[in-house]
């Protein structure tokens, strides 16, 4: 994997990753398909969508199917039919939000299935076979996701769980996988350059920060942003994880962040919340009863091209498999092209003024 | 609305019927849309899969997103994007079925609503007007759908006003819109050969049978196909409604039905039922759990050219809405093909054989 810098606009990044399968123009925004597929859309309407790489969750795929069937079927690019680049994640998270009875151990972490009470133990080095069973174009390292709040002790010892566990990761890396490290040490700024040190000293890939947006005010989720990307490695990719309000994508462009990934657009597509140039709609609502033009006029996805706001109220409130289809193509494509127009921007040194110009838009809720 | 019967093998047909939007190909199988679309389908695939013409129910649209809003809108094509063929039921069949508290009255059935409640008083004239606002190529009249067991005296005046409407229903005929009568009479010869000579004195552009597989064991309902089905004129379209079967669909053919309607492919690939070229299959049986190979491997649908039993197996599992679309796509591209394949075989004179033929894989589960 190669990653390079094409310009920068004080402290945000336009970007190349080179991955095996493909290229991820930075800064990314990968839509999450959580069990092998993006939840009510084909790969091949991801690809039209002008989708660059997915994100897939190790924690759900251990579980179900269960890594050795998708490693028996040939991985899971061929099991779910995407070919581009796929990032999976650890499972630190889905281990810390999902899980139950979560007993943590020096060796790993020992946990109940959220789907049929199983009892599991996740260990770094089966957290990277499992990844390598996938095999993901990028993987992530087992790490343990800091609550919120905690107080420094917990903090610093969680951190350097994770630390220990990024090490053992990194011995059990996969060949042709890349591996990234994440940045943990709860809302403490000298715990986060710990670290990040720690991490850069055993040496990885790329650096996402993890640990952030688990409850936390927003200032404070900004403040460690802000403090902790600029100790990143420069020549590398930095991801901030599960982060996708594009308010907080701003901040975190601003500040040096290239990837992110997030629920945000498919899961509020499936809910009727749609993102449009004019702020957010919720679709259900009565005054679109009768409103024959599009979702957004200026939109040219295929929803916006074809259908009018009163169908797509009828099928939401019918609760038409349609509905989910339509609404979650919709909002894939307004995030991927905000980042498209947010990548030009910093292009041409004018992601202030983006900034600026996005920020009420994205504020908004739309009336009518 | 014209209908030409190219080719007869014994009393099997092969037609075609010139709608003002299309060719609809007979035996024509109808895929429902009951609410406005095609459950997990965009019309542009059901396009591509072949569907000649669409069924979409009266009764869910007249409750729910309401005629008005569709006919304000530009009608029911525009509002779905379907610009082939529409055959509109009456609701008659719904109102019986879902609806509730049902009065049936000289002068129409008052009725509740199965979504929420309300009181509504739906009469032969409001279904034409609803049907005149959708806009459907082929409308149906408004009828009593007898119940099983009803004995000779429910079933006759059930069959009369079913007579009456059917003449109040042509009276409030729409423009541009051909209108097909009901036949009823329960399960009764002489009843059935009543209602079809009434209706054919009132002189419709089709003749459909209803009150058909409504709990009756299938000798009886076969009996009546057979008995009844003769009885319509010769150069009109004969609709089924409501079957779907393959075996009856079958049989029906072989007594000269054109049409047939049913929700079978689409509700039974949302429950993972499979139609495929050796039989049934249930797509969650853990036989295929680790199963690299397609669905069906003489099938040509995007589903099968792109995906293993054992991920469809895990979508299912998952409850992912993929699921129900790769599923949906499959049943309605067996079904079209099965028709694609009957219809050539009565123009070859070999309506017989494909009989024996299929008769067989449709009464087998595969095993594996």
């Amino acid at each position: 994997m190669q990653f390079k810098i094409i310009k920068t606009d004080n402290y945000a990044r336009l970007g190349k990753i080179a991955a095996s399968r493909g290229v991820i123009n930075t800064p990314a925004f990968m839509p999450v398909g959580t069990n092998a597929t993006v939840k009510a859309m084909t790969p091949g309407e991801m690809k039209e969508l002008g989708t660059e790489v997915l994100l897939s969750n190790t924690y759900h795929l251990y579980l179900r199917p269960g890594h050795d069937i998708i490693r028996d079927v040939g991985g899971l690019h061929r099991f779910m039919q995407w070919d581009g680049p796929i990032l999976t994640d650890s499972g630190g998270f889905q281990v810390f939000s999902l899980a139950k009875l979560r007993k943590i151990k020096d060796d790993g972490v020992e946990f109940r299935s959220h789907i049929d009470g199983s009892l599991h133990f996740l260990t770094p080095e089966l957290v990277m076979d499992i990844q390598g069973a996938l095999g993901s174009d990028i993987a992530m390292v087992f790490d343990e996701c800091t609550p919120y709040p905690a107080d420094k002790e917990y903090a610093l010892n969680s951190l350097m769980l994770t630390t220990a566990w990024a090490r053992r990761c990194k011995e059990a890396k996969n060949d042709n996988q890349a591996l990234f490290g994440i940045v943990q040490g709860g809302m403490f700024r000298d715990l986060r350059k710990q670290s990040a040190q720690e991490l850069m000293k055993i040496d990885f890939d790329g650096y996402a920060l993890g640990g952030l947006s688990v409850g936390e005010p927003k200032e404070l989720m900004y403040e460690m942003i802000n403090y902790t990307t600029p100790l990143l490695p420069q020549d590398m990719p930095r991801y901030l994880m599960g982060i996708g309000d594009l308010l907080d994508v701003l901040e975190a462009v601003a500040a040096g962040i290239d990837m992110f990934d997030c629920v945000m657009p498919t899961r509020n597509a499936r809910n009727g919340t749609l993102f449009t140039s004019q702020g957010r709609i919720s679709i259900k609502r009565e005054e679109f009863k009768k409103d024959p033009g599009p979702l957004d006029p200026y939109c040219t996805c295929y929803t916006c091209m074809n259908y009018s706001r009163a169908y797509l109220r009828h099928l939401y409130l019918s609760r038409e498999i349609l509905s989910m289809r339509l609404n979650t193509n919709h909002n894939i494509h307004f995030f991927l092209e905000f980042f498209r127009k947010m990548r030009e921007a910093i292009g041409n040194g004018a992601f202030n003024s983006f900034r600026e110009e996005q920020t009420p838009v994205l504020e908004g809720n739309f009336n009518g």
